[in-house]
C-alpha cells in the first residue's frame, strides 16, 4: 500500500480512503503518485529501486520526474550518469520542500476529512463495495 | 465542468484543482463523480437529463445509482416507471443527507488545501502542464 493511501479505521468496520490532486490546468502537477516518487526516490537513492517499491515501471518512474522537473521552477530530482547501477538520484532542496508541503496540505485535508467522515460512513453498509460493479 | 471541480485562482495565474473520494474497501461508495450524478438528479428530476447535463450515458448513471442503491443502507434515488420519458427520479431523504455531507466534507477539506497551496504553487512555473505529457 502506497504511503498516501492511508485507511482511516470507522466503528462499523469500514475503511475509507481520501486523496487529493493538485491539478494545474489539465495536467495534474504533483498528487498522490508523484509525491510517493519523490518519497521512494529520497528514500531509495535510485529512480530503478522506486520504482521497484511502487510497483512501477523505471520508464514511468522516469517520464514522471522528468514531467515534475520541468513543470517546477527548479528540478526536483538530481540524476547522477555513470556507476554500477547508472547513477544514483536524489532530491534537489526544491524537491525536498515541494514534497514536503504536499504532505503537509494531504495531512491537514485528511484531518478535515476524518472529522465529518463518521456521519457518511454510518450511511454506508458495512458490506458495501463487496459485489463487483 | 463539473460542480465539483473548483478552479482556485493563484497569484501567478495557475489554477489548482482538489477533489477527494471515500473509498470503502476496493471500492469508491462515493466520489466526484457519483456526488455530481446524485446533485445532476436532484436539479434534474431525471437519470436521462442527469446523464446529459454530466456527458455520461443514461446506462452509466444507471449504473452508478445502482451501485449507491446497494452501497448505501437505504436507496439514495428513487425512480418511478412509466410516464412518457419513462418516469421520473429523485434522491430520498437518506440521499439527500449523503450529498449534503459529501459537500460538507469537500468544502472542509477545500478550505484545508487552500490555506497552504500557494505555498506549493509559488514553486510551480507559471506555463506548467502546457506540454503534452
Amino acid at each position: 500500500m502506497p504511503p498516501t493511501m492511508k485507511p482511516t479505521p470507522s466503528s462499523s468496520g469500514l475503511e475509507a480512503r481520501t486523496r487529493f490532486r493538485v491539478q494545474v490546468k489539465h495536467a495534474v502537477a504533483i498528487g498522490p503518485g508523484k509525491a510517493d516518487v519523490l518519497q521512494s526516490i529520497a528514500e531509495t537513492g535510485s529512480i530503478a529501486e522506486a520504482g521497484r517499491r511502487l510497483g512501477m515501471s523505471y520508464q514511468r518512474v522516469w517520464s514522471l520526474v522528468a514531467a515534475m522537473n520541468s513543470d517546477f521552477i527548479e528540478p526536483l530530482v538530481q540524476t547522477q550518469r555513470g556507476g554500477t547501477a547508472g547513477g544514483g538520484a536524489e532530491l534537489t532542496a526544491v524537491g525536498t520542500q515541494a514534497l514536503a508541503i504536499y504532505r503537509a496540505i494531504e495531512r491537514e485535508a485528511e484531518r478535515a476529512v476524518a472529522r465529518r467522515l463518521p456521519q457518511l460512513l454510518a450511511l454506508i453498509r458495512p458490506d458495501a463495495g463487496a459485489a463487483p460493479e
